[in-house]
């Protein structure tokens, strides 16, 4: 079992006092934050395991989340209402609760991935240096939990840099530590793993994810993930991101746009 | 009341032998359809109003529909649960149901629009010809009851056309038909209201939007809006279309990414 399988880990309720097979018990591993908080991406993903095996799909497609409240590490549970179960896709309204407050509220498509290759595709793998020569934590004292699982590399022209602002664009690599190929849930990780975009306009401090809405697009084959995600509009406080993942074959693998909010200097 | 307050309006059940304050009943207006199937966008135009009442909110921010089942024109009910009312934000779970059916389940994030001007913006206007020298539905014999109610106006550069296949993008400028100015709601109708872009591959056919998700970033100035939707993969029968809306001074209105799936000829 992977690093990642074991913490988006879910054991459905299906027997004993407390049998309810719609509920989830999920342990958070706060190893998987930053700044303390479990990762939005992180989260997305044990939120959608427990969604596809409510639906008892292969994948997920499309998944919208909503974040609440920052759930803390630690037991929680995922509420899962299958809406919809059709021939081509299932939908499923499934909620993070801990300690009785609703944390993340999610609905997910779930079906099975196309496997046949693009028809169509207007938006190529972005030419960068090779994970090894981009920065990577060792070239920071700063430390995020989040990075002793997952091992992120950024293209050295969009590393963030108060002295010398820049477009409001990140690009990079992602790969899991343990060595293991991210699967169609570790997507998910993969559109929010990028720092805030707008850290490169000079306006660093947490910046909380109010809105997160992903399109898985295909199973990734084993290697580097490759990410772009930038930032079109920033006004009164708010920001959205829009993130695109190839693998390593350069096919396009996810997309996602997020609304959040500009953080405070901390 | 213009058309569009008039065809999305909501009446809480908040009295009566039917009383529930968490219900809102609607008559969903056939004339805002596509094919027999009221459009996508107006019918997340009513569930937003909707829950913004629910949140007690004035404006839509982020809203996630995921799309079960077409409902007919006629009556239905918006089934709202405010899962969380912050200080910033309002979340709320909104469910179209018709027939006790659910037919498009909907997570909403209100709360107020920004009025300040954006401090960094990457999505200028598209350049094209105005309203006067676009396609309008003047050109084509082809009836769609939506464009009773708004005025379509489509880039003559981008106008499907099934000899000349291109790029997968879509262009053009919306108004209300009765002269009212676009709100914050109709901004969800403006999302959604290009013909699907894989008709510029040759695609063309019913194409059922699965999910789609959108931001809504400012109230918009009275006039034109502008619009501009492109597919970014096609691929296994399944495509994405980004959509972007613009207002009569240019500022970024609406963003938003749907899945959807590639029509057959009928």
């Amino acid at each position: 079992m992977s690093d990642f399988d074991r913490a988006t880990a879910v054991r459905r309720r299906g027997s004993g006092s407390t049998y309810d097979p719609s509920i989830y018990d999920v342990d958070l591993d706060a190893g998987w934050s930053i700044g303390g908080r479990p990762n939005g991406g992180y989260l997305l993903a044990a939120i959608a395991r427990a969604a596809t095996q409510a639906a008892d799909r292969p994948h997920p497609l499309a998944v919208s989340g909503h974040f609440l409240r920052p759930p803390a590490g630690g037991p929680a549970e995922v509420r899962t209402e299958v809406m919809k179960a059709g021939r081509t896709v299932a939908t499923v309204r499934a909620t993070l609760w801990q300690d009785d407050r609703a944390c993340l509220d999610v609905l997910v498509t779930a079906g099975s991935l196309p496997e046949a290759a693009p028809d169509h595709v207007s938006t190529p793998m972005p030419v960068m240096p090779p994970p090894a020569e981009c920065w990577s934590r060792a070239d920071t004292d700063f430390r995020v939990e989040l990075l002793d699982h997952v091992d992120v590399r950024l293209d050295p022209a969009t590393v963030p840099d108060p002295k010398q602002p820049g477009d409001p664009v990140i690009r990079g690599w992602m790969g899991l530590r343990d060595g293991s190929a991210a699967d169609a849930l570790a997507l998910l990780l993969a559109v929010d793993v990028a720092p805030p975009t707008v850290f490169r306009l000079g306006m660093i401090g947490w910046a909380p994810t109010v809105e997160l809405s992903a399109l898985v697009r295909a199973v990734p084959a084993p290697g580097w993930l490759a990410f772009e995600a930038d930032a079109s509009v920033v006004a009164g406080g708010w920001f959205d991101e829009n993130a695109t993942v190839w693998d390593s074959t350069g096919r396009v693998v996810a997309q996602a746009r997020q609304l959040a909010l500009v953080g405070r200097p901390s």
